[in-house]
């Protein structure tokens, strides 16, 4: 299990699918997204025509944990932003949706690589449900980053490894 | 000293809490919060809940410096961007309280560790005070980063060293 | 070639300006900010006290790949997100704009150093040109990082080195 950060247009995506691509197919893609307006249709569309034919894509805006589980092969989840964002507009319970999904991905035969949107480094947003939205997203990165075996940050395109890291003389300080 | 630097929900102050706690106690919590409606009611008890009976707690909203001055071992200041906050609203001379905080850290006979939320990395804010904040507090990591025995960015929970670093072929060129 | 990536008041300028004053002067630097208010004038002022009398300055803000191209020793780019900001206001083509920048870093003599603002982690901006100048800094950054010898991303003043990195256990993964 592995969990991909990275800010907007940070390359995170191709990084992951890079990850996925690198294990024997077929790779099944977990969109979340939901095409509200034309800046998020020509998002997808983009998506799509990068990724190549062996993989399949599943559209499950909500049903996220419940595709993990019956997943066969490795899986890339783009991204969980989206995933939370649909969850909170849907009034769901957060908590017990982060359970399901860390027993899905837990309990998951192949691979399973999930991308976030790392979004809590700015100033503090003026509207309360970006602020809630930001404390949602970060506490349920922090969760699964406690289970992955690995977390990157991407930065340019480039992974910076959180997890594990190298050792340095301060880490034994 | 160390500083933990952070995004909002990055489990900072979690991080922070347990390298105090890996040191002897009794423990001193400097808390600078001051509860100025339900949001940060809910967020200081929160916080409180989770630390132990070893920990004893002191509200600086701003003598930061003098209480760090005072300690006696082991000290936790939660966190700088409040305290900067409450000495832009008080308007303080910036960096004389500045100075005032490192010569406190260099002098306390325990373990210091600062912790603050990096807010820089996000679009340029539209308030002008949003940038004024962002700017001091910028100002003020940098000098507490070029004290401090290390230095580390918390993703996701995950502690990332700045300081210091791991040596890499590209830091030699 | 290096890219320091940095948030604001993260000490990108001071530590690029640093690489460049290790290498045998005279040291050319572009700058790309046009100072349409009090506020960048101080700041521009600011930047300029700091450096040192082996410097020489040329205002670019717009023409910055030609004047990489025509550079001679070592060459400070400061900083790219201003010379984005120049052009989406000159509605210029910005892929062939990265095209030429690339170009002439490849061709350029002497080593040279970009500075460019990491703009993409905080919470998605309200309004459609924010959002739109966040993207066109990240497929820049992305661009240049992946031709670039070294990347860093500063944090409170210290660069954490992106590209390249200590390999880690979970790199080879």
């Amino acid at each position: 299990m592995t969990l991909v950060l990275g800010g907007a247009r940070s390359g995170k995506s191709a990084y992951a699918e890079g990850l996925i691509e690198a294990c024997p197919g077929p790779w099944l893609y977990l969109a979340t997204a939901q095409a509200f307006d034309d800046e998020m249709v020509a998002r997808i569309a983009q998506h799509r025509a990068r990724r190549a034919g062996a993989w399949r894509t599943r559209d499950v805006p909500l049903a996220l944990p419940e595709a993990v589980a019956a997943s066969e092969g490795p899986v890339l989840v783009d991204c969980l932003t989206l995933w939370l964002t649909n969850l909170i507009l849907a009034e769901a319970d957060l908590d017990a949706a982060t359970a399901r999904l860390l027993a899905a991905c837990a309990g998951a035969p192949g691979p399973v690589v999930l991308v976030g949107n790392e979004v809590g480094l700015g100033i503090v947003p003026d509207n309360a449900l970006a602020r809630r939205f930001r404390d949602a997203a970060g506490r349920l990165h922090q969760q699964l980053a406690a289970r992955a075996d690995r977390v990157v940050l991407t930065v340019a395109g480039l992974p910076l490894v959180v997890k594990p890291q190298a050792p340095t003389a301060g880490a034994s300080a």
